[in-house]
């Protein structure tokens, strides 16, 4: 199998270099064989190349299996035009790749409770997993430009969706609901927006042939109110491109950490990019302080949804559960005697052998 | 002063009710004259006129100068047409009044710190105040449509923004930071949105004329975060009608509870419309259960804001706080010893006197 690491920028090469390490275990103790190339995407890719993504990278990803990144972005890019910022290497590459659906799992560890804002009895046994549509909507509509209204400056955006791309993103969100909870919250904002209600006409047609999962409509500004009410009584959250990036991000608080959150961009193979949620942090770039958990956590979705290797999958998240239970913490989860990035690796992998 | 009440439908007539008696009150104990007049929006006009809003509601709106508004919708008109949905209502007597300027403010009152899902450090001492950009952007742009795209279903909504439309509001939010806390955070997604990154060319450009206030620009998504992170970090949130919409639901779970919080909608004029942040709550409409502080605490927005009655605005708030440390609840804020709606009304105009 072959895996194609782009570690990208501020933190990205350590946490790849984490993740690597930890296949390799696998690897080795299931006897597996992972070839491992690299790719260049982001600022770093800016830097060597001039753009965000080469299309080298593209090939490389399209001749691997699966991808593993780091993250993208820093402040040495923050004035270059847009289109050649890292981010559109990032957005480039879900469309490249035809990456439409985002998984974003939330769990609460309960080893991590006390770092929510949100009360323990509130995060307690939360398990939710947001799939977001990630090629389409405002992202990606034209036109989108600046133009002169009425006889003045102004500007226009465009969320554009064709009903099949709205249709297969939910049709993922209802298998993983068949094998979790078997309910779907389908978040629109249809009392507003015209796509809003193609959403939902597509959302209970496509529930028709999922007769076990319940489908359960929720405005986006009562979701993100109930995500922090109650995060519970989520199941399976699916839902548009930007509601999906706001939403996730605000549940990501659910777990206290960003630092934490892994997850998968699939297309409609088993070919899937695995990141974590979190950013570049360049401020502690090289510093080998990072957590490195969110990348480890983003190598077991790998192994689950491009593999199909559960039993491999599931080793790696409980050797995660199983060092944070022992009390490792890196910077960011603490204020005293935090490890870096190295040794939580390494005490993930004396867990998982 | 005239004032046009809007019940609207659901738990609205109660709560508009107890708003009007609180006005009322303060005009007899301070020697002011309240004339009031009543008009029809939402299901209740969709019933009596065919439209969620009829002319003559506007027309009575134009005539006077504030509106005090209850709350539209409930699932008896929710298998109508779009355009004939009582949201619709609320959507055109924004446009048609040109209430461009949605402010929400969201403190954390200490008789209620426990409400919240949050923990009480995180809550305690909390005084945000949302500026939502309210008659722009994604809720009213055209083209909004139902379109054949690549030779199949698609459908398209459009954002739209004029440059004088973000900056007549960024100038609002500016001049509402020099008189508390002196800085504004400008919510936009300037990494993907073209109309983003206007905004934050127009709040930078604003900004100069406010050299006692600092601007930070924030990511919809980290917004989205810090706002359950550190609600504390926040004065003034500026930002676009639907980023808007769907902060102000998430922040408004600070206080723990919707219904507690008012709010207000401003054109260029001292004239206003004011409204509880809560729905029509169809399930106890009728039924005395409702809690009217929100709107209380609207009147209190309204008689500061469009009369410029602060010591009375001042008074109300008071007594709202008075209410609630002395243990008064109504039945969303307790599971035992409720009080019904008028009984709160009563204990908040008791306070008064
Ligand atoms: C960097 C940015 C363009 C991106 C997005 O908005 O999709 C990020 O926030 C994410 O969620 O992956
Ligand atoms: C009812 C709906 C159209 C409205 C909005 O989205 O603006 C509401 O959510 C609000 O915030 O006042």
């Amino acid at each position: 199998k072959k895996i194609t690491t782009l570690p990208g920028d501020g933190i990205g090469p350590e946490i790849v270099e984490s993740g690597k390490a930890v296949l390799q275990v696998i690897a080795d103790l299931y006897g597996h064989q992972f070839e491992f190339q690299e790719g260049l995407i982001g600022g770093a890719a800016i830097d060597a190349t001039g753009v965000p993504l080469p299309d080298e990278t593209i090939e490389r990803c399209q001749s691997s299996d699966a991808c593993l990144l780091g993250a993208v972005g820093g402040p040495k890019w923050d004035q270059q035009p847009p289109h050649l910022r890292p981010e559109k290497g990032l957005l480039a590459i879900r469309q490249a790749l035809n990456l439409y659906a985002n998984l974003r799992p939330v769990q609460a560890l309960d080893a991590l409770i006390e770092e929510s804002t949100l009360k323990p009895e509130v995060v307690s046994g939360v398990d939710v997993l947001i799939v977001r549509e990630l090629t389409g909507g405002i992202y990606f509509g034209e036109p989108r430009e600046r133009r002169t209204i009425d006889g003045e400056e102004g500007v226009v955006d465009t969320l554009v969706y064709k009903k099949s791309e709205i249709e297969r993103l939910l049709h993922r969100a209802f298998q993983f609901a068949e094998i979790r909870g078997k309910h779907v919250t389908s978040v629109d904002k249809a009392n507003v927006l015209e796509s809003s209600r193609m959403w939902r006409e597509c959302a209970n047609e496509v529930a028709t042939h999922y007769p076990s999962v319940t489908l359960e409509h929720m405005l986006v500004d009562n979701a993100a109110m109930q995500l922090i009410r109650q995060p519970k009584q989520f199941d399976v959250l699916v839902t548009e491109n930007l509601f999906g990036d706001i939403l996730s991000d605000e549940a990501s608080m659910i777990t206290g950490s960003l630092g934490m959150l892994p997850s998968a961009s699939l297309n409609g193979t088993a070919f899937g990019l695995y990141e974590p949620v979190h950013g570049s942090a360049p401020d502690i770039a090289g510093l080998n302080q990072a957590n490195p958990l969110a990348t480890i956590a983003s190598t077991a979705m790998l192994l689950r949804y491009s593999f199909g290797l559960l039993e491999e999958a599931d080793c790696i998240e409980q050797a995660i559960n199983q060092v944070l239970l022992k009390g490792y913490r890196t910077a960011d989860l603490t204020n005293a005697n935090a490890i870096s990035t190295e040794e939580m690796t390494k005490a993930v992998i004396k867990e998982i052998k």
